[in-house]
């Protein structure tokens, strides 16, 4: 009868997704849902130019108009004028004689009674530029003639230098060397962006649509001028991020909070599609030059990389997706000598940030085209190649980093071989290209690896609390300072509580976001929410544990050692009661059932001179194998299938890891051959998913069959790793090689769009 | 330079009130500043008789109001219809087949679009009624020919049985036997009950006017049928308790969260002070009769109590107002034969509850009535008689307590003769009199105990929690359980965290209760804030405090021993930095400045059977002197004076405590002499302001002087113990003396108004 020690009860169980109800039935309330009596909308005025300096703004016709309650400028700001989350390279409302630096810098923002009324106000603001030559590239940006900021247009320059590069190729029989470009892309999440200022009696309140509220908890007293107690930020339900909200909505609570301070009344800013799309920041494009040496069995020698990343009129949390790109660039693979170099570079367009996957999809999209090459030249089969240089326990990542447990990766390459049934795939693609002339299929593979959490460049903010309460009826609450944000967060840190405690996991409520429960816990971003927050509710909950346990067995005189919960039950091998008994006499004995939990990184030794050292607490690694068919009159690309294989440590949620990879897979179907940005002088003309083309049901491959890899990390909750980002970090390189081998020629962009690939196919 | 280690820096200063600046601005939010678009206004139906029985209830005529949206009776409780906090006896809402019990029973609720129409639409709810005849009186009750409840008209006895009480009296000289009545109390806070339910995607959040946020939290899940974890309970800024706002905003929250459940809109019940009048539960009448025994030389020998407390409809608090009602029965001295006995007795009228004193102001003014009559027949001097009497270390209380400590008593009253400078005090009284021939002054003096917190009888509920959070910029947040009404408990706290922490005062801000930060801190009430709130608060703090000296110990690598923080500074003999410098410092190396602390009272030891045992954790003392002036035409009495000596433990806020006493003296003068509840058949008729009379502040005596002894309690904050309660527990029975002095004639009945005053004067 009673329930075994060693079992996990909810662990690893396919559960349902604990917000999905309210999901389903339209009760989740996002931003935009707010309502409160008298509440006012707000506007932005954006810069009509690329690159312009402000002569005057006269705001004095808006103002006039009936409903209108604000109208700010710079000159409004009662703390500073500064906004940028890494670098203070951005204002928050340009100042008169000031450059504008792209066409999303606002000059003015406006608080009317409607929102029509605040889009009309918007436009009858009066702002007098002297329009200026701006910086449009990578290539004009490093000849330096114009500066984007008076610092100079490189914003920062980050290396590796492991080995020696010269003997690694020197010793090389194959060397492959190659150029590739990856664009721009946009989120593309459902809910733009928008937040609701509240001023409170002490102080301000924030709801918003956010990865992050710590950092909106730091930007928002900045620009306010007062102390960080009295402003609190409530995450609402958020419709979507993929990096989109870890640092913009700090920028559009600035604006909104200004508006609140001004008029003393709720204020609602809610980006149009039109204004998120050229406000916020995009996955920046990287244009890299690889240099890859081989030994004629198939082992890696040598990595060469020089990459530069557009970041835009901004630097944003581009110094960090550098450092992302920087670790990433030489792959998942066991090479001696490695030497990359990445700069990042000012031009005058929309600023590119944190986007899923972090600046890593781009060169794991170039080193793994290289692997698909260099297979073919080699005359070795890719899956073979990968093995071959796959990391293992006691391998050196590329920053030299000693590996000593959980690495899954051989593992995920073999299972992928099993799961997509690798050689009869092979076979059946063959047969596919001999009977059609004008589509071809073609087999891509890649392997990834993929650095979770922060790592040794976010250290300081590498930590991550919980509160969690049990209350009198034993049903509990879980506060922890990561978002949920379509990710399926709360499921899992519901389904680690629910194990931890002991108690069901339809008890356990895990709460939104709100800065006044629990302390800075870092963005939620880098697949750190499960890793980090997991051990702090579960932290939290054993210490809550522990003491019912004591009172248990000071109850029923028996030894502590000899209780357990499990599944709503605690139990000695001769007595037992309910969760709901037990804590019903907890409360009547006045033990508090309440505790944080507080999880912080290990220190990471890092050299930045060098770029040696522990990169990351730990990686992720994962296999994938897809196979394209393109069509050779049209250049059209669909994905037919895809087998995938993620080493995630531990599966905690089967189903959430399921949502995780599908959704990863097709955002990188996106990125590898639909999206584009479209720009004219710096404008982007793609604003609306008229013209910006993300995939949609019509475009998913047949099936995406997956895999996990269970190498259990020791020090992830249960096991752990992360699954967000890693989701998605395959795919772009696989679609890639997959159309390569399909057409028999190698692509070296993505986007590979129809337009591309049609060149492509037609070009000499 | 440095600040010496042992100062206090921020206890014991007269600071400025933390809440002051956004009450005196009028940013304060109380219930009903609260607007949501779409929001509903609920009314009430009460009862038409004090006892009937519900025939039938008919919606319709109600329902077909435009802007009606919700007209609910019992049937439409998804959970239980039941409230009551300790004895469940009172329905929701008053079911078909069942009796209403009194003129404030809810039949039916509303919910409109305006108020208007919700008024409107509760008028126009038909209920059918049998009449049946009332219980309206004690003496009725007694009877038992109609019974309240099925259960009985005497809802509980409580007694204490000390020494031998025959054996007292056959020792005594002089012998005072007599009857007393204290009547009921309205609290008359300012701002009315009103709870605001605003339905949320996963449960219900309630924002109100509360006292006891966590009794909500358990009333409105049972109401509802939903876990205590998606139901969250927010306190507003509140105007004014009393006791009043205890128990009774459960009641009015289960209304509201019915219409909020049903509408799924934000609703707001705020009851007009007419309904407020009529429903909530008052202040109890308690007719007691008193035999008191005493030595020629006054030292007290026995006292026996009977006592009968009128309960109304419903038991609410009652049994735990009797219990204080028992504890404080014989008054604050040390005799060695005691014998109470009380009866709580149901009637059909508005139920009785918690009131600022718990059922002690209306006993301790009948004991201190005998000793002033005492003092009289045995010619000692009041204050000798009492200073005889008095309770001091090594003694036992009534309830056979032994005083270990904190026991001001005999200062209290050896300071009250100083700073009413006692004997040229009675002189000029006696001159005013012998020169004044139709008014007459008299001098009246009272000495008491007062139990602090729950005591014995609520050690189920005496805990109290706090989350203390440090910002990254040095600003602090509080959280705790306890509420602020208006008594300053967030002062009081503030200065807690800052003198622990060693942070400034104006950096720290307390918050108002929500449930969701702190486990269940019992009530706010039993002037336990302090002591209990105080406490938690202390070890939050001061885990924190450790945490940051290790820190700065490590780094500035001195003993842990030799640094402290204080006012903003962190020092070591050598070295210091600010505090907020050292904060940055933790937060950058993910030291987590969040703590929750806990604290619970120690078992105390109790025996219901004989009443004897260790009652309250610890006792406040207070001794007063009044001057009364009485015109013996009218019978119209003023206060002229008074001095007031109370031995808090120790002054933590000696604004904060002048602010209570001259609360609590002018709330105590009001139920002395003005304040009185009249009924027709059991419904109030003095329902507002302009009928139910409070003192002015043209009423106020000239001067209220005081005086705070420090026995410091070795449990409490800093020492402290509690004020709220003791400040208004003197006060009715020394102006009672007063009068009896000034007119010759004894006072047995509070309030002793005009006209009763003026009877006595008339009367042979």
């Amino acid at each position: 009868m009673e329930p075994k020690v060693s079992e996990l009860t909810t662990i690893g169980k396919r559960v349902k997704r604990v917000d999905a109800i309210q999901k389903v039935k339209g009760e989740s309330k996002f931003i935009a849902d707010y309502e409160f009596k008298g509440m006012l909308y707000g506007a932005l005025v954006l810069s009509k130019y690329a690159r312009a300096r402000v002569k005057n703004i006269n705001t004095d016709k808006a103002k006039e108009l009936k409903g209108v309650k604000a109208v700010l400028t710079y000159e409004d700001i009662p703390g500073e004028n500064q906004l940028g989350e890494v670098v203070e390279d951005m204002p928050c409302l340009v100042p008169i004689g000031e450059e504008v630096r792209y066409f999303g810098d606002v000059v003015a923002i406006v608080a009317a009674e409607s929102q029509q009324i605040a889009n009309v106000a918007a436009q009858a603001v009066e702002v007098e530029y002297e329009e200026l030559p701006p910086i449009l590239s990578i290539e004009e940006s490093l000849k330096n003639d114009v500066k984007v900021h008076e610092s100079g247009n490189i914003l920062t320059s980050k290396k590796i230098r492991k080995g020696n590069i010269e003997n690694g190729f020197s010793n090389s029989d194959v060397i492959i060397e190659d150029d590739f470009f990856a664009d721009y892309q946009e989120h593309a999440y459902l809910e733009t962006q928008g937040i609701l200022a509240i001023p409170e009696s002490n102080g301000m309140t924030i709801y918003g649509s956010m990865q992050c509220p710590y950092y909106v908890q730091n930007a928002v007293p900045r620009i306010l001028g007062i102390p960080m107690n009295s402003v609190r930020i409530v995450q609402s339900d958020t419709g979507g991020a993929f990096g989109g909200k870890e640092d913009v909505p700090s920028y559009v609570a600035a604006q909104c909070a200004l508006l609140a301070y001004h008029t003393k009344k709720p204020v609602l800013l809610s980006y149009s599609r039109e204004v998120d799309v050229q406000f916020t920041s995009k996955r920046h494009p990287i244009k890299s030059h690889y240099k890859v040496g081989f030994k004629k069995d198939g082992k890696l020698m040598a990595i060469e990389v020089n990459a530069h990343m557009d970041i835009g009129a901004y630097a944003t949390l581009s110094p960090i997706v550098m450092y992302r790109s920087l670790v990433h660039a030489a792959g998942a693979y066991d090479v001696p000598n490695v030497k990359v170099d990445i700069d990042g570079v000012y031009t005058n367009k929309v600023p590119c940030g944190a986007f899923r996957g972090f600046g890593s999809p781009q060169v794991l999209f170039a080193i793994e085209s290289i692997m698909d090459e260099a297979a073919k030249r080699l005359e070795i089969d890719p899956m073979d190649l990968r093995l071959e240089n796959a990391l293992k326990v006691g391998s050196r990542t590329s920053t030299d980093h000693l590996l000593t447990e959980s690495v899954g990766a051989i593992e995920t390459i073999m299972h992928a071989i099993k799961i997509s049934d690798y050689e009869n795939l092979k076979k059946s693609v063959s047969e596919f290209n001999s009977r059609n002339r004008f589509k071809k299929r073609g087999i891509g593979v890649s392997h990834i690896i993929y650095g979770v959490a922060l790592g040794a460049a976010g250290q300081l903010l590498d930590a991550a609390g919980a509160l969690v309460q049990v209350q009198r009826d034993g049903s509990v609450n879980v506060h922890v300072g990561n978002t949920e944000m379509g990710q399926g967060m709360k499921t899992v840190l519901a389904m680690i509580a629910a194990e931890t405690l002991g108690q069901k996991l339809e008890k356990i409520s895990v709460e939104n976001t709100d800065t006044s429960y629990v302390q800075d816990s870092g963005p939620t971003v880098a697949s750190r929410a499960t890793l980090f927050s997991g051990n702090a509710v579960k932290e939290a909950c054993e210490t809550i544990k522990a003491k019912i346990i004591t009172v248990f067995s000071k109850i029923k005189n028996v030894d502590e050692e000899t209780v357990s919960i499990k599944d709503g039950i605690i139990f000695s091998p001769d007595e037992k009661m309910t969760f709901e008994e037990i804590v019903r006499i907890c409360y009547d004995s006045n033990v508090d059932l309440i505790s944080n939990g507080w999880f912080k990184s290990p220190k990471l030794h890092w050299d930045p001179k060098t770029g040696l050292g522990e990169a990351y607490l730990t990686y992720a690694y994962a296999t994938q194998v897809v196979v394209v068919e393109v069509d050779l009159l049209t250049g059209k690309t669909s994905v037919v299938n895809a087998f995938t294989s993620h080493d995630v440590g531990k599966a905690l949620n089967p189903v959430g890891l399921t949502g995780q990879v599908e959704g990863g897979f097709v955002q990188g179907m996106g990125y590898a051959v639909y999206e584009e940005i479209k720009m004219r002088d710096g404008k982007i003309l793609t604003d609306n998913f008229s013209t910006y083309m993300i995939p949609t049901i019509n475009d998913i491959p047949q099936s995406i069959k997956m895999d996990f890899v269970e190498d259990e990390f020791s020090q992830g909750p249960f096991g752990a790793k992360g699954i967000g980002e890693p989701s998605l970090m395959p795919t772009p390189a696989a679609i890639a090689n997959g159309i390569s081998n399909a057409i028999g020629k190698r692509v070296k962009r993505i986007p590979a769009t129809q337009e591309y690939v049609l060149n492509l196919i037609e070009e000499e």
